[in-house]
């Protein structure tokens, strides 16, 4: 998407290590009406696949996850890093490494709003090695839901992602897909 | 207003204590079409203030900030609760209680999104004791910005949050204000 690439080129920052900074637009300061156009693409995308629920992870896919489930008029879900005081007691609960923290963390999902039978597309901000996503996949897998999408803002294509969940034979779609991020630059690849 | 009270009376959940469990379309679950209802009254009655910034902590403070947000036109900031690795070093970082969590949490926003001069409307789900809004009130002012509103979804006025703010002398809108929870019920007060 023109207006994502943009942005990363204008204000996206390369840190090094794979790590590209996008705080000024999506993962502490967000831009809603660019959040708004990346929801009204995913929806478009995904018109097709009949969902019935979004699913992310705190924190930073919520923004993009808000606004496609706005869009595609269906509501979102995201999974809890902690579990509040006001969850059952009985849980979905997986554990997945954290890139940019360096651990292992929780997510954790309600009984309540992700059921047997449920459609749902997976968003998040980045797709990098998958690991996220997969965790999202197996608490959605647990319940007994299905997945048919799978969204992301920005891909690092270089670490792998897209492999680890191409045995799920769902539509994966970015909206920036990075190949390369040796150097200072930061370059796209082709539309996925 | 009367979309998000007619919502909490239907599906709310009063689980004693004054916890107020709204996981099925604020908390956990998020009803997009009504989290944009809500962000359009707020720009609706923030509209006078000239504001230049949404202010709001994750988690829960996401969705109905970045749809105030989208609908002034302008960016909102969510304050971090873990400072991520990128992020500089020099950060306006305060402490709060934080009531659900039962344990003091970190506030963290980097000086990169939020300066001298902003004019900043806070927007948070709940105002309880008013913690974690004086929490960013304090990073506001830290930065050399100024508040000039003050949105909340629910007021649990019974928990004295508008009188802890009332000293600032700003707006303080909700757009449900619960005046008790005793027993099983859930009592809404006049609107603010």
């Amino acid at each position: 998407m023109q207006a994502l690439k943009k942005r990363i080129l204008r204000e996206g920052k390369n840190l090094g290590n794979g790590i590209l900074k996008v705080d000024g637009f999506i993962n502490h300061q967000v831009d809603p009406a660019l959040m708004d156009e990346c929801g009204r693409e995913f929806a478009r995308r995904f018109a097709g696949v009949g969902a019935s629920k979004v699913l992310t992870a705190e924190i930073s896919g919520i923004a993009p996850a808000l606004t496609t489930a706005y869009h595609l008029g269906i509501p979102v879900v995201y999974a809890r890093k902690h579990k509040p005081i006001t969850m059952p007691d009985q849980v979905f609960l997986t554990l997945t490494p954290s890139h940019t923290k360096g651990r292992i963390v929780e997510l954790i999902v309600s009984p309540e709003y992700l059921a047997g039978g449920e459609r749902v597309i997976i968003i998040d901000d980045f797709l990098a090695t998958g690991a996220t996503i997969l965790g999202l996949i197996r608490l959605a897998e647990t319940a007994g839901a299905r997945i048919v999408g799978i969204g992301t803002l920005i891909e690092k294509t270089f670490e792998g992602g897209r492999q680890a969940l191409a045995h799920l034979g769902v539509p994966i779609e970015s909206l920036a897909s990075i190949q390369s991020m040796e150097g200072d630059i930061i370059q796209f690849g082709p539309d996925s």
